[in-house]
């Protein structure tokens, strides 16, 4: 038995998105920038793809430009608007403190180019409020980055409120909306924003594939140098079976966002009132304004990683945070974000669920989490402090 | 009827590529970075991939770095290398004129943060010297960037005795190997380079991927910002269907390469000769010392671009030049660094050739290449001027 519920970390392809690709592997396989009717063939369905993206975004087709994938998106929006920011003399970026690092790092790269970066706190709920944001402009603010839904609680932010603080004060505004596509609806117009960073395999897509929104007449910068494919803005031959594949995983996905959407939140809702059973545990991020199919949890007492290993020994397949970051020892800066204690974000749980999992799977995962848990804490040294008095609880009883 | 001859803009799958590729789409799709089992079974396979390309290369599996492609490796390649020079004070690199674009174009944004950079003169064959690397080597040199093939004449360049000459200064060494990948050796070792690029998408591999050797010890520096994938060196989710794509046309290129290499010598040859037989005809770039798949000429009182399309209409798909430059009106950087003249240049016409291509294929090129340009000639008022003695041919009738 398998359950795989590490859905924000990769999904599988969908039978679509593969049928899709599979012609421009050796079928039609010219190089779009060749003038002859193999290339044109590749130029022509590279174009419908740009289009059909274009129409589920609401823009203009020459506003997308392809990449390799969501964390070049976040880096050439936040690089690009920077440094036109620069150009006009502004050199103050606003962002959260639970960006993905795809962002973070970007602007610490930007903070050693001679930027200030202001990141709001994200509160114990994992909200940003439009408020917050205005309230930290300045006049040499060029750029607001703040994420849709966040890749490890799953909170959704409210972007067109945001969106229309930054228009108003003339600041452009970029969203990371990798968790986000998919699942929620996404238009640019309504979202208010300028630039906008897509991944294909978080949404049943291909990996290696991504595509950045940016506004008519925002210049764009390519992190990669060459031909002048992306019309001189990214440049290598374009990946053309991996853009017909998001096309269609993209198109899929939104075709059946609402039905999907109120099977998730059910099965989200069940799984959260089953793991709420287990004492001394406390849900990540607001109840409500959550992704429908994410659920993050922390137990006290325990260590994540031990926790996972012993999901997996029965079958199921989760997370504690990030992947991007799982190498590491360290808590999830998600996590301590939200202001939890070192020692309670260590023992972190993130399920997130697809149309394809089950009332089944969220009951079995609620079964073996709850038995894994009271093993773990069993034969945990700390949990017998806690236990016994010696130390006090920080996760109340009741939360 | 389609006869492709246009494999240095990109070619068609291959099988075992494609077979390589498919199961990781929706089996085996786990994000490499995850630690549950189906994360592991994926960097499993992503580090069998690795070690399988490193023993083409005869590296070590850490020295390899997966990317999205030849451009990107070869921008990391060079911001990586000439910041570290820069970081001991070095400040000059070396390369050549008819370099890619993805080579040049970072050069000009190094030449924009301060670096000065020496382009050498390839000649009118083609070819660089040793001599001519080591007379331009100066006690500020961090870097020699000289490709390994070039992608549109086909010259080899002698990247070993080349590589010899930087080792005994002291100097890093980069070479874009995107051409030469499976149609000649590549062994860092006996190349003696610290840097090289490849990409699969021109060895009958899948587009969007391809790798950065750099040899132990030399800090890379990602051009893309987020996770720690690639120890640090490469942010984003892993590409692994492509990875495992490009590990078996590698694999494939290579085991058939000298056998392949015999056979596109003898079609190339044949097909040089029989475009020599069509008069004010010129061969780019030396004829013994290239690609055994490459043929460029240069045809004077012509257009490339009616060439083409002409070309095109009787099913032959070909090329003037790169096809990453093929939307511009200006004659080609390579041609023009050989010394062309530009109405020389504006007549280019490249057709590069693969292990499916047959001898039938060549003498119908060679028919359909004398007509067209007959053709052409015969309605072009520069033609007329020169058959006239108007004006004076540049290409004198035996080349």
């Amino acid at each position: 038995m398998s359950i795989y519920v590490d859905n924000a970390a990769t999904t599988k392809m969908s039978p679509a998105a593969m049928q899709a690709m599979l012609p421009y592997f050796d079928q039609i396989y010219g190089n779009p920038s060749s003038l002859h009717s193999e290339g044109q063939r590749a130029a022509e369905a590279l174009a419908g793809a740009r289009a059909r993206i274009a129409a589920r975004l609401g823009c203009q087709p020459r506003e997308i430009t392809f990449t390799s994938g969501g964390s070049e998106a976040d880096t050439q929006a936040l690089l690009s608007a920077a440094h036109l920011g620069a150009r006009k003399g502004k050199w103050h970026i606003i962002s959260t403190a639970f960006e993905h690092h795809a962002v973070l790092h970007t602007l610490e790269a930007l903070e050693r180019q001679g930027f200030s970066v202001t990141l709001l706190d994200v509160h114990e709920n994992g909200l940003v409020t439009p408020e917050q944001v205005k309230a930290a402009l300045r006049p040499d603010t060029c750029l607001v980055s703040v994420m849709y839904a966040n890749n490890e609680i799953g909170t959704v932010q409210p972007i067109g409120e945001i969106g229309r603080v930054c228009r108003e004060a003339g600041v452009l505004f970029h969203t990371d909306a990798v968790q986000a596509v998919g699942h929620l609806p996404i238009h640019v117009g309504e979202l208010q924003v300028d630039l906008l960073s897509l991944s294909a395999h978080k949404v049943h897509g291909p990996k290696g594939v991504g595509a950045l929104y940016a506004r008519k007449g925002i210049p764009l910068e390519s992190v990669i140098y060459g031909g002048a494919q992306e019309r001189d803005r990214r440049a290598g031959t374009e990946n053309l079976p991996a853009i017909l594949g998001m096309a269609a995983a993209l198109e899929e996905s939104c075709a059946h966002m609402e039905e999907r959407a109120r099977t998730l939140t059910l099965l989200r809702e069940r799984l959260i009132d089953g793991l709420s059973q287990i004492p001394h545990a406390v849900l990540n991020g607001d109840r409500a304004r959550r992704l429908p199919g994410n659920v993050s949890f922390c137990f006290e007492g325990i260590e994540g990683e031990s926790l996972l290993l012993l999901l997996d020994d029965r079958g199921i397949r989760a997370s504690s945070g990030s992947a991007c970051t799982s190498g590491s020892l360290d808590p999830s800066h998600v996590l301590l974000a939200l202001g939890r204690p070192h020692e309670i974000a260590h023992g972190s749980l993130r399920l997130t669920l697809s149309h394809e999992n089950t009332q089944e799977d969220v009951d079995a995962v609620i079964r073996a989490v709850t038995e894994v848990v009271a093993y773990l804490r069993s034969i945990s040294p700390v949990w017998r402090d806690l236990t016994s008095g010696k130390t006090e609880f920080i996760l109340k009883e009741a939360v």
